[in-house]
């Protein structure tokens, strides 16, 4: 099975990411992974949880949600249907995880960012293209923070990226579409700091248990994914 | 207190209609009033609900929902809550109802389309892009339906444009900002057919009660306000 | 079709309104609009919701709901459902904005009168009976408060009361009943203050659209059946 | 503490039931104990549950609820909650098997009658005064069914009637009133068949725990009450 | 019908009560009735329920549950569903109610205890073996506390444990397995105190209703049962 | 830091697995990992969810559930707050997909296998216990179906074991206690199948991103610690 899109396997799709999307929130992108397309807004707010307070400490958090006809066939709200899917929860999670890896809650002073991730268009690799375009937002964010004065010192320690990869028919692929994803033995998401190092990686034997070889090839895929992701990052932050 | 924008009171804000937003519903448009920005979407499905089975007759229905970070500050979302709010569930009803207006439901044949509307945006008027809006996505998936021979007959037996009016500091204004909206002692949502009946009528008096006069004007503005935006539809949808 | 009960158009049904028909109530009133009965209690509270607080303002707020076996055939509980229905909560929404433009907040002080509308059985009219009946009742609970010292001055600055006007067969009649209801083309709730002007214009076309002239008409016997009310409200309260 | 109301010990309340109180429900009836007010209302709905289907068996079931105003300070309601206390369902449960132990399944045919007892006010023994008036309410809908030639004999094997009883300052006393309720350092409902056997028999050491001599007096005390409650019901029903 | 296990109509199941199952709970018990197994931690808090706080006065709650397959065949969980069943919560109220019964709440201090049951596997009398196992734990948990100085005074005020009884075939039978359980025409609870004194007593015709003399047959057995628990328990606890 | 019970980096703590701990379930252990203690359940329905019907095709899914002591302090019922956390959806999900990696479908037969892990106690590692217990409960609920007849040849095409590892003070470590759970930098959760090869991967930072050499020596550490896991497994099964 050839690419549906004809790129190598080691090719990212078309990535688009455009700032200041939203004209209220204090940083909002529009991320684009060929079809799939995320919006990713980052609301400041001068509290944190309860669990949190007077400890000098900031917090980042994130929600991510589909809209009902991002996918193939219209989804029902998780709003009508009264909760929360496991699947939405999860991935919540990871971006919440994977975003803190590049914060310093001291430097952020007791404010939190909620990064709102909501999908307009699903095409696979909607949680990594959450998870790159979610940082954007959070370092535009930041900034808005820092020319208040709010900040003490650098809350951004780094950066994150994700990509998706999978092996189809045998062959390791990057940055998998909707297509690609439901036929892949094997599925992985990497989440990597802009200086190469890992913070999440999790692969799931979709079809048959792949081995080590396997793994350390997807792994060396997501790795040079991510390096490519956080240039473009860069890029479009004007750094 | 002279308009944000310095409309003229019977003058709308720039209206834009992009069809064709997304690549998997049978109908979507990104309908912007201003700064509100509205994700309209219609999918198809070819059942009904149970109570209709073996009517022979189809169904439209609608839902609205808005984004966290669409408004100024960030709301909570309803998923998270675990419950649908009362103004989340009357503007869906509101939305359903006003569509519903110019749809034959045989012609429809047993189908149900079903109308998303998401609001990525708002700077006021949000209900009344959707429905705007919701009319030319409906449009749009019943040209794909007529294409593939699900429709008997033309299931749109009319069109229609919903538009906001009010009353500040005693002058009676066309499509209200959210500023605006705040401001208003009378508030009025007004849709009407492309052929100027009404459809629906919903005036409140926020800060003090309105006498005849004032609801004869309101009403009068508003009618003006649909006709303009029919055009539009019909300029958009090339007819 | 003529009128079920032999009605002129713009004859309302017999209105009967009891006050105190319950013990432990600050406000209460069975109030009947032909077969269709509410219970209306008003509760005072010595607080007011969050949001409120430390402002010198009072609150007013209003609960919709009907009893299992209200109407024709029985409805499961929302309470049993665990969720709230969008007709029950549009409803209560009506009720209270309806019912907080006769309210001066500032000589309320800051108390609240919860406003309970609990239909008992169902014949048409419900929400423009409970409207009708609240405002009685909230008539009593400011009384009951007034004798306390509890106020600053008149918090009623006003009257309200409400009643539904429709098309049927091309007729415009007052007061519709359920069997009047169903069959109406247009459906319209009209909610008046004391002195004539209007607080809530909600007009909705269930079978065609309507014109201007239709909808003046429906004002015209809406506006007649408030006044009519308004007398007897005073008339109970022995104004 | 003598009783509030200076009855005898053994002394019911003055108990008033209301047949034919609603329009639409096959059986009704508002039963009034001293202030208690309760509404039960009996609806026949010719299918069974799930469980129950093709078995030639019909099926009696009950819920129980209180309007938020029928105490002395406002209880929110359990619809908004989102979820039904412990309390409603306990009370729901005891209502539904006390009933069902005089229902013949095989006479009711397949169709379930489906009783809702809604506390209007509540001055102690709701849930007695709720069964008891169900009671007559099941009587009158078996009644509507036996001249629609919906039953196969008698569906009704006996009656049931229910009272509360309980010991204040050592004394054993029946039909408690909210004050005694409270009071009380034991509390017991009791349903009794017409024939005066026990269906259901809750004793409940509030204060302290009571013994075997307490409870005899208690039996006793209940069984009396039971007695001229099921004459009531044979006088009501004109029997 | 003889008893499954041929006991005597009089005679407990083997009763074992294993305390400090858990390593984490200030009080925990494994009990045994049969092949009923319920796991009962007992967990102290420093705080009491917000309508206690500040009366000096401490607070003693439960929650009853099970695992999906303590059954014969598996149940859905009730955290699946959202939302608790009425037994659950009318056993959790049951055994909360009951352990009161023992409680000084002066001596405990502000301090609260949590009583869970769970059972974990269910064969008649899931209720009845967790309060008595309840009160162990507790008694383990007020131990911990007295060794911490949190108490003042004697917290337990006494014991209380429970079985049930049924009429199965006419003859009254004492600690009934699930088989005799579904058998029972009638079927009773009871709760006594160490001194033989009636806590809880719940009676319910299942089959048919019940006259007194049966009545007090099954209370002389619910006594005799209790005493014997009540001696097990002292013998576990080393009194 | 050395480990809390003195073990060395590689060693896994005592495990112990008890089959049949339950009566009634199908299959069923009560297995530990030192203080972990999970009690997992394999219920055989002769069906399968709705979209695998007529496919000839089994299933298994599983639920993963805590007692609220399970761990040391108290956590609420996820039942009584009325829903489902994500971190529980989360591990359900993980351990369903892990389970499937060894399940043929086909020779399933139309059947379904629920998996219900309950931690009775938690000391760290609760999903890799969970799973690879799940696994020994699965293979006795298959031995079962066997008897009877119900399987289409082997329904397990090979086994799986988990374990967690983690890096703490820079030493990588094999299945954490709680203890060292909290303290570890980085947190890798992995399942493999009897023959060595990976069904899941799930690598988190907790403190700092993590490098490939770290990775490295993560996984090779619990592809040793699966194996003995799935020694023991055979070990248990007598196999």
């Amino acid at each position: 099975m050839a690419r549906p899109d004809d790129r190598a396997p080691d090719q990212l799709r078309p990535v688009r990411i455009q700032r200041g999307w939203l004209d209220h929130a204090e940083g909002s992108v529009l991320i684009e992974f060929g079809g799939t397309r995320v919006l990713c807004a980052a609301s400041v707010q001068d509290s944190v949880p309860r669990w949190r307070r007077d400890s000098g400490l900031g917090w980042v958090t994130a929600e991510y949600a589909m809209l009902p006809r991002a996918t193939n066939t219209r989804n029902e709200r998780e709003s009508v249907k009264g909760r929360l899917g496991g699947r939405t929860q999860e991935i919540s999670r990871l971006i919440g995880r994977s975003i803190r890896a590049c914060v310093d809650y001291k430097a952020l002073g007791e404010n939190t960012v909620q990064l709102d991730c909501d999908v307009l268009q699903a095409d696979g690799g909607t949680r990594t293209a959450a998870i790159t375009g979610a940082y954007v937002a959070l370092a535009d964010a930041v900034a808005w923070m820092r020319e208040r004065g709010l900040t003490k010192g650098e809350p951004l320690i780094g950066s994150v990226a994700a990509v998706s990869v999978g092996v189809i028919d045998g062959e390791a692929r990057l940055d998998l579409c909707y297509e690609e994803d439901v036929a892949a033995q094997t599925d992985m998401n990497v989440v990597c700091t802009g200086d190469g190092r890992f913070v999440e990686v999790q692969g799931t034997a979709e079809g048959c248990p792949f081995d080590r070889a396997e793994l350390d090839a997807l792994l060396d895929l997501a790795a040079g994914g991510c390096a490519e992701l956080t240039a473009l990052q860069r890029e479009v932050l004007g750094r």
